[in-house]
């Protein structure tokens, strides 16, 4: 078993640096904090005896040696990055979950016949770079690498230079590596294992997910003389789209979700009608047509009411994945480790993207997930219990060491 | 008459001082290029043998001497700060104009009997700075000073701060100055004048405002992983209380108006539901007992929609003034010069509100409009004609010598 006051101290270590404004964290991928953050993670692996690795993307890999020279590592990890008003757990309890692995295993002494490579991923989270998972989809074949260096944040910096900026570019070229396994630990971010009273998900596949940039163009105007009939109010247009955003993902009870969290208005000015406003919407299902369907008639939709209304609209797709099935050998694992150290656990279908689900196209991938308060996460005060990231840890550990073998 | 070359080349020189990015102008208020506008136009006062005041709020009040030593001036103007992205006349034509009327009055060798103040008040947009008209508001008695010092931008300065900071801040107390009557030359910013084929509005009334900050406080959370029925989504709160700023608006054809021009979503990542967002609802109408009652079912209206939705909501009002009546001796003096020149006019009720409403409280006050193309303004490609310029500081300038006396 793991060392849980150890593993809560570094998650604790780790949460000083990109303090958030609310008891969380505000971390995001190529800030000079999340230059801080990777430089604490390394120092801790390389006293835990590992090597570390760095690619292209910025993806940083700390390998343990195993026993057989030609075997393939087993990975493990996630990513260290957060949202801007995030918490402290997101990401941050898989790759500092799989450093406590490889402490506990040195406490032991124990040699896996595989190698074990911990993993922080860069750019998971998605917000200051669209889209998520960015680094994880270079490795795995997804994007290529110029157009992820290409990726602007708001205010026009570039991925690639941002990269170079904070000094985490290594020369490792982006998915070289083979893989024998991934496992990725994670906090559920919903309510269904706190509900159901389990200590452990066992999760066997991801929602699929849909993000479209929606931009509509109206007219800025005054506020006072411009008369209701002359109009072309984008911001009143985006209302509509919003409610019928709504009204798609309720179409699709009981597991499609559709919001939208990122809403810019132009010029922004108390007294001028929004002649442009910018969002994206996020559609989320288990089932890739229905997925499909939520896209489709967003658009269909969307045109009309703004073609009623004398709006201008157009749509892009800024980032977007299909449903995964994770490694059935794999998932296996997980619920057996589960079973054999005797926590309580049950299947779950992941609700958020994770790098595993990018990974799970070039190797054998499972997800251990654990509950967290209220289900509530992307928000400062995301938080879990100490028993929790314990049991979760443990469970990693286990499906780990199994697959590298002893 | 006079010399539109002049006001137009006038117009253009101050149009280079903080251009915008489409043909307009950004020159808000209290900014380094609201400092150069101020320069400028001080110079150019100078040149034409004006002496400078400046008043505790950088209001500027450019005296040209009269015969009388005891008659109270006649003060003409309005503001040269802009929208975000506003045009090159909203303002700037009002108190250009004042100038145009001095060098003209200069070439003829003409004094009046009472002196004559061209005047630049400051922050009428109200955009960097809310509520609009905030320095004619001291002036009239209606805000103090130290509470107008108070206001923030949205990086937290404070005006007064800045106003010492761009060094436009007089030691002259606000408001002290009488006046003997104040006209103000504005574009029309609606599209009436242009419909009706008027070459001037001949100003009766100024319909009145209410500004109303809403708050709307829901729960951050994950975009994928929160089920729909736990969501607290501001976002969408405020999409449908937009959609009901429309409905209440609509309700009280044909005069009254509303929209929210200024909507800011927190924390704004495209997958976290937003988990509050403010955003200012503008209502506007001629008849004060039509915006009171727009304002009072926007508070029930929204209160229960986000009481439906689990939402939390708040409200402030941050800027208003009633439906204005102007002097009738100074609005049949400006009718009268349109008529004595021949320019076509109608009486127009001003859609906006102007430093105009808040002087009519403290000095009889009227308003002289020309017609912008297509009605547009508080956007980049508002736009006058030559003609209309110059019909609109001919009438201002015959109304106000006609008062002045000669
Ligand atoms: N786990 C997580 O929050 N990932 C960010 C990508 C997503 O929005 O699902
Ligand atoms: N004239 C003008 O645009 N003034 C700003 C105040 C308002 O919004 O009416």
């Amino acid at each position: 078993k793991i060392n849980p006051d150890r593993l809560w101290d570094t998650l604790m270590e780790m949460a000083k640096i990109g303090p958030g404004v609310a008891g969380g964290n505000n971390r995001q991928t190529l800030t000079d904090e999340d230059g801080e953050g990777r430089a604490l993670f390394q120092s801790w692996c390389e006293a835990a005896g590992c090597t570390m690795g760095l690619d292209q993307m910025g993806n940083m890999f700390a390998r343990r040696e195993g026993s057989d020279p030609d075997a393939l590592p087993v990975y493990v990890g996630s990513h260290l990055d957060t949202q801007p008003t995030g918490g402290k757990y997101d990401g941050v309890l898989g790759v500092l979950g799989g450093l406590e692995i490889i402490r506990t295993l040195n406490d032991l002494n124990i040699t896996t016949k595989h190698p074990i490579v911990v993993t922080n991923f860069t750019n998971e989270e998605g917000t200051r770079y669209a889209p998520a998972m960015l680094s994880s989809g270079v490795f795995a074949g997804i994007h290529t690498q110029d157009w992820a260096y290409d990726r602007v944040d708001a205010e026009g910096k570039k991925f690639g230079d941002e990269l170079k900026r904070i000094g985490w570019q290594g020369d490792e070229e982006v998915g070289a590596r083979k893989m024998h396994a991934f496992f990725e630990l994670h906090i559920e971010q919903g309510p269904i294992l706190e509900a159901e009273g389990k200590d452990i998900g066992v999760v066997t596949h991801g929602q699929g997910l849909s993000w479209t940039e929606v931009t509509i163009t109206g007219k800025d105007s005054h506020t006072g003389s411009t008369p209701m009939p002359m109009r072309k109010n984008a911001g009143l247009g985006m209302a509509r789209v919003l409610e019928k955003v709504d009204e798609i993902a309720w179409s699709h009870k009981p597991h499609a979700v559709g919001a939208a969290g990122h809403i810019d208005v132009y010029p922004n000015s108390r007294n001028v009608i929004p002649g442009k406003v910018v969002f994206t919407v996020d559609f989320r299902s288990p089932d890739l047509s229905v997925i499909e369907d939520m896209e489709a008639r967003l658009r269909v939709e969307a045109q009309k009411i703004c073609d009623d209304m004398g709006l201008e609209i157009s749509f892009e797709k800024v980032g977007g994945f299909d449903p995964v099935a994770f490694d059935e050998g794999c998932v296996t694992a997980v619920r057996n480790a589960a079973g054999r150290l005797g926590y309580s656990h049950m299947n779950l279908i992941s609700g958020a993207g994770h790098d595993a689900c990018w990974i799970n196209r070039v190797a054998p991938t499972a997800m251990v997930m654990c509950p967290c308060v209220d289900g509530l996460s992307h928000n400062e005060a995301e938080e879990i219990s100490r028993e929790w990231a314990m049991a979760g840890t443990d469970v990693l550990m286990h499906a780990v060491v199994e697959t590298a073998e002893i």
